[in-house]
């Protein structure tokens, strides 16, 4: 299965007086290129809901290279960094749209909760998207 | 009952590449003086929703004077603009805490709901609130 | 000229507790959409800044109809509210994309500032662009 | 040197619709903490910068562990993480004020940059800064 990148425009309220996109905004791209990139698989945040089951964010690490700036666009790629029964992470690529030149590198970690907030493992839950990201990983190797 | 501003420093992340702070801050500021507001008055936002009422935002503006600026810190006034057994709205002036010079004055327009969501009379849910924010105004004028 | 509404998705970064969007994200998608229809006219934010001309916001208003939810896509539609050769004012609606139902109408206010900060006549300093948003408002009408 | 830790409420517009603040902001979070942590040390943002330094942020990561909510007040104690004459990074312990649960560790991770965004050696440009952070890491240990 072919995921697109997320791409989208640096918006002007995301810069700070450094004339350079604030560091936490990375954070926010970042979660929606994740977002996207389940969208894509056929497994959106509605569908998991649904399903009962969120996807909890229990880490983030993101390494700047170059800053980003307004008036430019931004593309995001994802892929499955790691994936055990009851954790996963996404790795990030935070490139200029029309050079290429990476603006940043991130990774975030998951755990999977049921209604109720407790851990529970994804492969029982949700065995479907379990293979799927599993497949996703095999196919990026 | 002596109302105290609300006084807070102006965050790095606030700012935008103007070199000033974003205009849709002053919105978060303007929600943070009036959390505190209710606060002192005894009716914190955790007393109301325990009490089955949400105050919803049906309306906002903002007029900006001088820009506030990263390094400083700002003092947010508030009164009761308006008042009916179904609608508040809320006066802010913003200004900076050392010098008092206003940075900007604003209004936001407020209905409450019930947990269901549908609109309530406060007079009729929560007349003890109802009646605060009536001496309020008697008291500011 | 025929200007295209500005579409996007509503984030989940955007949401707050009450389970819709916060209203000060509405400001952020203003600027969004006012950047985008000035693109459209030919004079994006980097051309006029070029120019020497900056836009700043002396105002702001927003009408909360209906919240808007993580998962939808909104679109916005801009137009001229006012011109002198001193101030504008847009005026927006931000409606859901799929059902059409609106979310909110905005209005933003703005004067036109040189290099040093001050003040200027748009008339004077950007002629072309004056026309330009003159005529927009005379096709709307 | 004793530094205090940093205390600030947690806002509204800061929680997202799992009803927990969302984890971007821990970021900013991390940021008021070290601008607040530069100056009780008496080498605050504008001070670095008057004297042509600017501090970047090349690095960030979080690890999340319990979630911070809405009508808390979150204390961010900060120390030298690391320190070479070209980087220095701060590490971060979020936690209730009142509880002493924590929220979430951190670290961010600086270069020095001069005027014209070049990276600078803190050791040379600002060596009674570079001292004081020496300092600061060997009273921590």
């Amino acid at each position: 299965m072919i995921i697109r990148p997320y791409t989208r425009r640096v918006h002007f309220y995301e810069t700070d007086q450094m004339h350079i996109v604030h560091h936490a905004n990375y954070i926010h791209w970042m979660e929606e290129a994740r977002i996207d990139y389940m969208e894509q698989m056929g497994f959106g945040y509605a569908k998991a809901e649904e399903l009962g089951v969120n996807v909890a964010v229990v880490g983030i690490e993101c390494v700047y290279k170059k800053p980003a700036l307004f008036g430019t666009s931004v593309q995001v790629v994802c892929r499955i960094g790691n994936l055990t029964p009851v954790r996963m992470s996404v790795m990030y690529e935070i490139a200029n749209t029309e050079t290429g030149e990476v603006h940043a590198t991130g990774e975030s970690k998951h755990c999977y909760l049921n209604r109720e907030g407790r851990p529970v493992q994804l492969k029982k839950v949700l065995p479907e998207l379990y293979e799927m990201l599993c497949a996703s990983m095999k196919e990026e190797v």
